[in-house]
């Protein structure tokens, strides 16, 4: 058995399949992705792995399959795909998710391919395990796919305490002991057992706090981009030589000095690397921007982009628009024992609701420029996506401007 | 200036007339009554006081003041209210509170009187302070009672926090240090400046979580109530000679010591020292419980415990009726900017009325009774209360119960 | 099983006998024993009891326990023994230990009588165990004993991380999950694994910088010597009909109460309350005492008090005559394994030198005196008892102090 | 003012000059210098910055100028100090710093060039402060240098804590509040006031006890070893175009990536993101090597490697030989005032004997090789080292090992 010291969970012992999965290239390059990507350029400390994430995931996995009694072959399962349930991520983990998929046909999650090749494959192998079926559990397939990906899995009950921990905002800290010993499995669901809607509550709302806060605040949304712009256009640069396919196997390293060496990137590089980055032209509310612009394929917004940047009298690669997916809620979902009756949260707590209104209001379109063009391109943005917004307050930028999540570090 | 060493906030400096006030009798009585009563019944570590408490308050109104730019006599005023604010608390803090303010129709932020007299009124007026003046902030009077009492008060930044830290209950570790960063007056309001809904809805949050994992836990309650009963009885026995002014001067060790000394009170104090507690016969939901059963006064609780206990055939003594007042949320009027208009959150945030709702539903009215009795009482009860639950229920017990808020440590 | 939240361990899983003995009277009185007593007047946090502290050294010993692969009965009595092992103490645990002691020949770890009898003798047997073996292991005899009390036994584990968290001094902030890990029974002698200096070194720091800051801080040791002085008078008395047994079995409550209402003892009640404590007239160095007061008994050291206050003319019970042990250091001798042999700590480690060196350094005799006769007190002490302090130094009540121990809340 | 969070210090205000430096492409940079280096292949959650530590050191550096009451320029030119000590840092911090000093003569704190030009300059001179001022400041000279680096410097005061908060190892802890409250100038000496022999000795112990533990476990000794030997080949690869200056103003990504794509280093690169490291043929004490192999230079240290190399019949690239310096202990020269008297701790206290005899019980000779040839390797090395151990250590090779400092995830 093999101890690591965790700076959350303190001591980690990994063993069985794990430990010899810990030492093939595919984990280890998860020590060069970052878990949050962009967001470190307004969490300083925020420079946390998928690494020590995926040390964090499977040792919550043993722990709750050690509450659901569940061993052998189809607990090693379990913990094989749990500290493997990353590894298909690519460079700055989710930041480049929506570029690759469209060029590759693959989220982070379908590994089938990365499971069953090289070392990966040959330990499961070795240890009699299907490299299908563990693929199958990192994409939340079948009864023990749930622990791994679904409502209430413990990736969630990892990456919470984490970036509380990591960018000292408090609001992640969940009570994740509490969490493991109410799961049950009903009728092949798992489920929190009788008494927990305020443990299920609780999870849910640290993610609604943590999300505005955190993972979509408009430093970290500008900065990732601005770096997917750049590496789109890396993809699109031929002397590069480089494809969806391996970009999405590069670590950060790579992908960062790529974008340093090709000319076509360099100055995105160079904003990145100073943190000089693009301000915000414009910043809607959801109920301002119409639903054609909402709905919008990559096609058209890069469309929406030139024809910004041309009524705006700028190069076009000055303008980006950020057109965030609508709001979703995955925890609304995630069951509860209530008096013998299994139910969804929603079903059972008002606070399913009212949270999805409180992300509903903080949903924004954003588009993003230098700061010497800001205004001229938060007019013509205004006029082309046929925002509902008073001329008056795009000009006078500042009132265009929700603050509210722009509390620290935010000179974008 | 003296330096104390507090777990939460680690270093606190003490000057000025807070550093007088530190010697006194009444402030260092506060190291004998405990934060959170009967709560420690339910989380052990939960053995904090009132004086940490007191000094934790300071230390954040300090902080308020710095920001503020507020300085000389009028924040000598407001620190020497953080750090009196609890004086006038009795033994085990709030759990007594409804009994002598029964009797003596003062709570504890009424201290016009602790001020005036003694060593802290000595303090006060050496350094040229009034102490009624004090006490006026000490009951949220004024623009900067706000500060000390209010909506986003310094109390309750710092007991959450202090709670959370002790009981270990993650729920409360808000970010105090950006709540305070974040006051501002506005028309000698005190609000939250603009870009802050969040802030605001995260104490809120905090506080409804806390609430029924920790204030209310049924335990406490129960610990609680009988603690409250033998008081009563206490007050009620004349060779005692005690009557509800000096039970309020009491702390725990006079009290506790109290009860074991007096006949009429030593099995209660029996149960309270060995968790003997009793046991909940009924446990109600708001929707079951008829208006004038919610809204009965005292005299009319006490008469239903007769008629209850003489139902089903016990010593009166052995029935308690424990009907919480109707919900409410100080934190739904906190002041929040918000483009450039005051707002009350309720107005903002749809998480007001949605905590609303779960406060709705955790609301309980309990019927607690010894163990052997249990049974019988609970029957009575439901038919002398004319609840609205199916007799099997009540007579399978734990089917009549809400698990919900039972998780840790729950004998009773 | 029974899940209690504890603020140092997160959860405890208390099952087995254990959880038959939490809800015994002898357990639960540990609710009211405070952990460092008289420590609180100095760090103002530290209010944690014996309870929250026999629930730690609890869960540690079951790791322990099952890192070694110790199950069955074996076990069980180890377990026992963990939660059980201070219920020997009196109130305010370690105070008034030397005083009782002195009166019934027993310290707290002797509980062969406290076991045998009432609920816990009867737990113990329902489970089979005898309690004469588990008092055995409580008094560290055997070989299990050492785990429950040795030089690497569990109750250091708990306490130094418990006590570093509620005074928020960090020194003791130890690696106890490593401990556990290395523990081994080598010819039944409980050591620590190869390549465990370090760890052994780790645990002696920890105490030997945690005990000046805060186990024997002059305030806390001011406060505990009137309160022993005290507690003796109080025996003293014939009219409060307490002898010393009696006092061994009160708890905190009892024992304040008591004191605030006998006349003998009602003013030191006082000044305890209201932290209006003695000061230091002298704080000699151990080079400056001669042997003959070091090692005098309590009746010479009774006598030295009476010959001061004669001296200085002052009513002897003004003075306190406080005369530390010779240091010694349990840590010195636990085990290592180093290249297969097993040392002992002072063996292999230079630090166990320095240490003991530094305790030396630190080693202060005390008399304490009210403030206003404090000098001529001084001056009578150095005088009776023959120190070897320059008068100069005495009468400048200053230059006579060590400061180093009194950074925090010291008006004594 | 600009409020940063983070995850050590919480909220930490950057203003004034500190404010602008924060923005220029040097200070930036440091965003991608880990500060551990290769301690994160033993730690995985070791991935903090030398940004984040810098805006530490800033905040500590604030807290203490405000302590001694330094205001105005001064005030301004150590926090600009503060903000900047470590600009001068290449890739990985110190792994790589005795390369580039062999070849630059530069060590990192030398930032007279780096604080003169470029956007720094400019900053500093817009707040008329001499670039040149600054960087003696960041080399330790003069009165205020000591406080920036000096055996009592903020800089450590961070680093302690930091490195503790993100390895999990506890023994970092230090209290540096206290140490902030208590510096104190003396005859221009920064010196700890009366009464703080205890306060020094914990930071001496903190960094005792976070040597081995952390800073010199054998793997991140053998990562480094490994990665200042690939970046020596790349500097002597002519095609890359490489020289040590450059070296110096990469970060880590660019030394990544340029050790990745050179054929000459491309093995050690792999091996090093694989983590498939060298492991030890030999772990040497101190009284078992000559004196000249201690002493020995860079060429002598290579020239040993060859004739190791040649001996056991391996490719010399295959051997890698690490002499560490004789062990020294900056803090042994921190003052403390004692009775009126500056002393150094030396003089005071006897720990600094015993912490230095304990460096050098835990001073290590290493040499470094694959796997299948250690055995080859270690023999061969014993006899041209002229090492003083039994051969049959040697050739069974765990017994020629130190396990002592091996605990965490150690595949070497």
């Amino acid at each position: 058995m093999k101890i690591i010291k965790d700076s959350v969970h303190d001591h980690i012992a990994v063993d069985g399949v794990a430990r010899d999965l810990l030492d093939t290239p595919a984990v280890q390059r998860l020590r060069r992705i970052s878990q949050l990507g962009t967001v470190s350029l307004v969490y300083p400390s925020a420079n946390h792995t998928r690494f020590e994430h995926s040390l964090g995931v499977y040792h919550i996995a043993c722990e709750a399959l050690d509450r659901l009694g569940i061993e052998g072959a189809q607990s090693q399962r379990v913990q094989a795909a749990a500290l493997l349930h990353d590894v298909g991520h690519g460079p700055f983990s989710h930041n480049l998710e929506s570029l690759t998929h469209r060029r590759t046909g693959r989220y982070h999650d379908d590994v089938h391919g990365l499971l069953t090749d090289g070392a990966v494959g040959d330990v499961l192998r070795d240890h009699d395990l299907d490299p299908d079926a563990i693929a199958d559990l990192v994409a939340g397939d079948g009864r023990f796919g749930q622990l791994v990906s679904g409502e209430l899995d413990v990736d969630r009950m990892d990456y919470l305490v984490r970036d509380a921990h990591h960018t000292g905002v408090p609001y992640g800290t969940i009570d994740h002991g509490r969490l493991i010993r109410e799961l049950v499995f009903v009728d092949d669901e798992l489920v929190l057992d009788e008494g927990n809607v305020q443990t299920a509550e609780s999870l849910l709302v640290a993610r609604a706090l943590m999300n505005p806060t955190v993972y979509s605040h408009s430093v970290a949304r500008i900065g990732k981009a601005m770096l997917r712009r750049a590496a789109e256009r890396l993809l699109d640069t031929p002397a590069t030589d480089t494809d969806a396919t391996a970009l999405q196997r590069m670590d950060d390293y790579d992908l960062i000095v790529a974008l340093r060496s090709c000319a076509a990137t360099s100055e995105f590089s160079r904003r990145l690397d100073e943190r000089d980055l693009f301000k915000r032209a414009v910043w809607a509310e959801i109920d301002d921007v119409p639903g054609g612009v909402i709905e919008a394929d990559h096609e058209s917004i890069r469309e929406f982009e030139r024809e910004i940047a041309d009524r705006a009298g700028v190069d076009p690669e000055r303008v980006i628009l950020d057109v965030p997916s609508r709001p979703s809620m995955t925890e609304s979902s995630s069951r509860v024992m209530v008096n013998g009756d299994m139910r969804r949260l929603e079903q059972q707590s008002p606070l399913v609701e009212a949270l999805r209104g409180a992300q509903y209001s903080q949903w924004r379109l954003g588009v993003y420029s230098p700061s010497p063009v800001r205004e001229a391109v938060g007019h013509a943005a205004v006029s082309v996506l046929g925002l509902d917004i008073d001329g008056a307050l795009v000009s006078e930028v500042r009132n265009g401007f929700d603050t509210t999540l722009d509390q620290f570090t935010d000179r974008a």
